[in-house]
């Protein structure tokens, strides 16, 4: 069977990107929905910068800030009932991935409508209001993917819609509004960028298209991992690692993510552990478990970070996450099987059963 | 001002990959136009396979295998009146540069009214025919790009036509069709591929993805040097060029080319040296020239192919390309004249004046 690259986005990068692109806006039509969160997207300066262009082209919006962090079902329903009565043209999101994975959840089901019982079932028409994505965190990679991931709680995890049609139109790349964004969340994000593109190349939808991205994402990420460490980063390095996570995103547009993440969302959704963390937390014991039936691969991702050995990579990654969290065998259990039923795990040609998974995340967490 | 990275091609590769995806030729309408040259299509087997999966899908064509080498503006209006008496509803397009970069054009003017003194000019309305695109050989990156490169009597040299609407819908990369290239084929389109990803990391209009995208290509393309030398290549390795070809065709897609096609051009117009050859012979010492005034840039192209000098490059190109063409003087000063012109020479931060280019040439050509 072929593989296959395919990333419609256009990505637009630099200081000051947003206004200069003004132009953009305007081609999108009178109305603008601006999905954004409650709080980050008015401090950093991003939504200024927006309503600034709006303002200057003479265009309206309505301000939609309610998208919580790991956004539900039901949150994005109410947020196409508004962008309904709004009567908008375009959409743009502003924000980490909560924002943009709803704005492109919220653009859908103000296009078509579709039950709640048949969001996942992917038969969508291709209706859909052109999007621009100004993202600021550099984790996501959401303003290159055609994924929109939502909090289930009836199956209690989180999972992805995915259609051709969700791939934003526009991506604006500006560090500058991730310039006050607090270490934690500087490290956390970076490291599901890094785990988008390590995923990626053990993704059975690798190709030789999505392997050279990732591993440019990779080894642009690890140049900052002493920064990351201290916290001090230059402007010159958050630039680099927002380039590094919309390349992780352009590699799992294509190849989807695998075990980590499905392992990750347990943490996330039963302990409230940030995304990008959750995802750190597994990232080595699930490189180490791959490494003994594919150690070829492994070595290709550790040499391009100037590592020959899991245990390098793991100590990194300690000094990043801090103390981890600890979990009760039985949540060890209960995260196993939720992860042993998910479609990202059978995404690596190395499928770990629940013995595994349950191992990884003793390995993992408990060490 | 901010910098852009857009390649909306969707790209399928692998083995059998045009015979696996018969059905996207089937989305794409009832009649195809096939755009391919006279001889190489046929005896690969690409137009073979083609002509199979339209078969098997029921769908009518129209064979166009009239495409010359370095195809003409007279040749494309020709394509075109050829196109429009067949009603046809999509292009597919099979071989090197020259029949793909003819598709885009004769595409162009099977769907829209354009008299030849505006064909430069860009102003295109949005009616165009989707696109698939078989590349035969591994160099050109035409498959991802929205230029169509064409010779122009009127100008003595070739010179691109450039839309978002030349995208192609499709590329489908199977280096099964390269299997009997024959050596200086497979050389000189690797060493176009080659420049492509070079230039494009010196370009204005680089930027953190394509200089990914362009090292990865730069790093695929030397480690198949020794092989290129020796004339032997694996199927392997066959597709690693095609990889690192449509990688070369992204980046040029977003940074275009500089001063070593344009100078190029007038080897190919006036003395007929294949476009890769010609290119290969002027990439060294274009690189010599820019390593004067920026020499961390020219040192991360050379480390990416584990190489700390330019005179090491040159050595490698040297074997692969065998004896030089001589040019006289006054050809030198003609074709330099003819690069001062043109616009690719402008798209680096270092542009060569007239003086710089004739030493270019010298040091390429008669040293």
């Amino acid at each position: 069977m072929s593989k296959r690259y395919y990333m419609p986005t256009q990505v637009f990068m630099g200081e000051e990107c947003v206004k200069s692109n003004s132009p953009l806006f305007l081609q999108m039509g009178k109305k603008a929905l601006i999905v954004t969160g409650k709080h980050s997207a008015k401090i950093n300066g991003a939504l200024d910068d927006v309503l600034e262009v709006l303002s200057s082209n003479g265009q309206e919006w309505a301000l939609y800030d309610r998208v919580m962090s790991n956004p539900t079902i039901e949150s994005v329903y109410d947020g196409a009932a508004f962008a309904k009565s709004e009567n908008v043209d375009f959409v743009v999101a502003i924000g980490g991935g909560s924002p943009m994975d709803a704005a492109k959840a919220i653009n859908l089901l103000t296009c078509q409508d579709i039950p709640k019982d048949k969001l996942y079932e992917g038969q969508y028409s291709d209706k859909i209001l052109p999007m621009i994505m100004v993202p600021t965190t550099a984790g996501t990679g959401s303003e290159v993917t055609p994924y929109s991931i939502l909090t289930n709680h009836q199956l209690q995890t989180k999972k992805s819609i995915g259609s051709p049609i969700l791939f934003p139109r526009i991506a604006l790349l500006d560090a500058k509004y991730m310039e006050n964004l607090p270490k934690e969340i500087t490290i956390n994000t970076a490291l599901d960028a890094l785990s988008h593109s390590i995923e990626g190349m053990l993704s059975l939808n690798a190709n030789p298209i999505t392997d050279s991205i990732a591993m440019e994402s990779i080894r642009r990420i690890s140049l900052c991992f002493e920064s990351l460490k201290s916290g001090q980063l230059t402007r010159k390095e958050r630039f680099e690692l927002l380039y590094a996570s919309t390349l992780g995103g352009m590699v799992i547009a294509n190849t989807k993510t695998t075990a980590v993440h499905s392992m990750g969302y347990s943490l996330t959704y039963f302990r409230d552990i940030d995304h990008g963390r959750a995802n750190g937390l597994l990232l080595g014991e699930f490189l180490r478990y791959i490494e003994k039936s594919w150690p070829e691969r492994v070595n290709e991702i550790l040499s391009v970070m100037g590592m020959s050995t899991v245990n390098e990579f793991i100590t990194i990654l300690d000094n990043l996450l801090g103390e981890r969290e600890k979990l009760t065998d039985e949540e060890i259990e209960k995260y196993a099987s939720i992860a042993a039923r998910s479609a990202n795990v059978k995404n690596c040609p190395i499928v770990p059963g629940r013995e595994d998974l349950i191992q990884i995340y003793k390995n993992s967490m408990n060490k």
